[in-house]
Parts: structure tokens; C-alpha cells; sequence
């Protein structure tokens, strides 16, 4: 069976960066906005409306609207956050059965669990995502503190509620996952070795 | 400046297996029941009313009196918990002052914050936690499961209370550990070389 490794994480973590490099120290792929890409392409929508959609429950996907074609029927826009959920899923399962990879989010956690994946959850303190998310923003955008600490806690929020959507266990709770990784005040590359080595011994020593 | 490693751990986990097992995989020295030792031998107290304060709130400490000696008058008796108290983090000081180390329990990981330990909690699902109860139970002990969920969730509820004498951040919220490992269904052994390169690197690495 392929070797599975789900990175969640929250907004400001660094945890799509440890991801990456996960992927990159293994030797094996990494998806990430791909996801999105092939499921906006697979149903004709608007990446932004997938994106809004996957990281948020199919309730709360509803009321949006900007990913819709033109002349559609109201009963085929109400369908469309569980296209995206079917065809998410879906794309997932084929990742699973290519070979070992490392998925950033999408609760591939949960939606993969028959494949006993190696769940890993990264966090970090709210100063450090903080600085974390001024110092990675895109040329030209100067959001204050109070303002990243608000879209932080609102995408953590859609994340949690998009796990819920599959899973019981509470997104961000360290029983659901095997190893919680704290980058507080870290580079993320110092601790990608330690990880990528935590992740052979784990399949490695896998009964 | 020593570099401390804390581990915190649920009962039944296998974190002091694993705080043992890194600290020799790192050839330092581990410190865990000694710790009550010298505590008792320190004050003249038996050593389970030190294990029983130690892991306790001294609020909750104070309705024992096993510990007290001959003729002790009762402002002495009330005295005790708070002796244990401060002889514990004397000793834990003394550790740390000494040079590299693991440290079991505790409270550890809070009362020597100014020595920036790196800290690891251990944890494991219940059936889990449950089992490996069993399977290391003394010789003639036969608890039933349900004996076993009673006694670890007593144990954790006791060290839960004993870490908040110390500092306002929760006992087991992954915010104050800096690495969380998932023993379930795991042999701590195969766990504990990626945890011993986690540990190199983070100390290579602090700036």
C-alpha cells in the first residue's frame, strides 16, 4: 500500500512550506493547489469558488454563487459544493492509489483514513504566524496584525468545519493526528530531517 | 546553556519508556523517579505521599497526612505540601545547572522555562493506553479495563492539577509541548530514533 503523509495545519504555521519539503527530502510528490485546480477544471468552476468551498463545510459553501455558469438551474448551483466534495474525494483516492505522497489539507486525513496514512499536524503560537504570514506576503500587501490575526482565525475556522464535514474527531485535536510539530519561532527547514526520518522509521517499522 | 528535554506524558502512553530510551540514544542522563527520592529523603517523607503531592495541586495534597512524622504539630503538617514543592524545583534547578538531561514529568517543562527546555508530550488513544497497562502490569496485578480507564484518567486528572500550580497553559494542549508523538499502536522504541534527530537538530539550530 502506497505511504500516505496528510500535513494540516493552521493559517501561519509554515506548514504547507514543511509539506513541500517533506515531499522534496522523501523523494516523492507533493499536492497541494493542484487539488483545487483539477476540481475546478473537472467541473468548469472558478478556483476561488473550489478553493472558498473545500476548505469549508457544503452548509456553509451554499450561499455562494460566483462559481456557477451562466444560465444554470438554481437546483444545479445548490449541487455544486458536493461536486466539489465528490470530485475532491475522488482526486484524492487516485492520488492514494498512484504511489506515496505527501497532501497539504482538504482533510486527506479523514477522507483517506482506509489508507492509514501518517497524520501529521503543524502549529505554531499567534505572534509567530503572525510574523510568519508579514513576512511571506505578497509584494504590495501590508496587512496590519489585528488583520491577519483576523483571516487567520477565520480560515482556521472554514478548515475545522471542512474536517467536520468527514470526521467526528475535531480538527486541530492531537489525538487525531501522530505527530503535532510546533514551529514557533523555527525554521521550518530545520525540522523537515528529523521528520522525513520520523516518516521512514514510521512505514518502516509499520507491522 | 544545558539543553533540557521535558517529556509530559498521558499514563499508559509509554512516555517514560520513551523519555528513558532518548535520553540513552542521546547519552544523557534521565530523571524521573529519582526526582521523588531525594525529595522524600530531603524532608524526611515516604515516598509515596511525595509521588501523591508531586502529582497533585497542593490544594489537593493537602487532606493527606501519611507523609507527616511522630508528633509533628498540624502547621507543620500543613507545611508539607509546599515543602515538596520547593524542594522539587530546587532539585529540577540543580539538574539543569548540571548539564543535559530528560526530564520525566513533574511539571518540568513549566518550572524550567528559563532554561527554553525543548518539550515533548506522549500520547495515545485510550484501547491503546489500556493495553499496554496490561501487557507491563506487575506481576499478580490483574486490573480489569475498566479498573485500568478509572486509575489513568485519576493519574492524568492529578497531573493535570499538579502542571496548573505552575503555569495557566493546559496540561496535554499541544500550544505547550513542542512536539507531540501519537503512541498509538506504536512500539515506542521505533519512535524514539527520528525523536533523538528531532532533538539534535532543534538544539543545533536555536540561534
Amino acid at each position: 500500500m502506497s505511504r500516505i503523509i496528510t500535513i494540516s495545519r493552521e493559517f501561519g504555521s509554515g506548514g504547507r512550506e514543511l509539506g513541500k519539503r517533506l515531499a522534496n527530502a522523501l523523494g516523492i510528490p507533493c499536492y497541494d493547489h493542484e487539488i483545487i485546480e483539477m476540481i475546478a477544471k473537472e467541473n468548469g468552476f472558478n478556483e476561488d469558488y473550489v478553493a472558498n468551498v473545500a476548505e469549508k463545510s457544503i452548509e456553509a459553501a451554499y450561499p455562494l454563487t460566483i462559481g456557477h455558469r451562466f444560465g444554470m438551474q438554481p437546483f444545479q448551483i445548490m449541487d455544486q459544493p458536493i461536486r466539489v466534495a465528490v470530485t475532491q474525494r475522488r482526486i484524492l483516492e487516485n492520488f492514494a492509489k498512484q504511489g506515496d505522497c505527501v497532501i497539504i489539507g482538504r482533510a486527506a486525513d479523514v477522507i483517506l483514513k482506509d489508507y492509514d496514512p501518517l497524520n501529521i499536524f503543524v502549529y505554531a503560537d499567534k505572534d509567530s504566524r503572525i510574523e510568519r504570514c508579514q513576512r511571506r506576503a505578497p509584494a504590495g500587501e501590508h496587512l496590519t496584525a489585528r488583520e491577519i490575526e483576523n483571516r487567520m482565525k477565520q480560515i482556521d475556522r472554514n478548515r475545522a468545519q471542512h474536517h467536520q464535514m468527514y470526521s467526528d474527531n475535531k480538527w486541530g485535536d492531537k489525538g487525531s493526528y501522530d505527530l503535532c510539530v510546533n514551529t514557533t519561532k523555527r525554521f521550518v527547514k530545520d525540522l523537515v530531517p528529523a521528520i522525513a526520518k520520523f516518516c521512514e522509521d514510521w512505514f518502516n517499522s509499520h507491522g
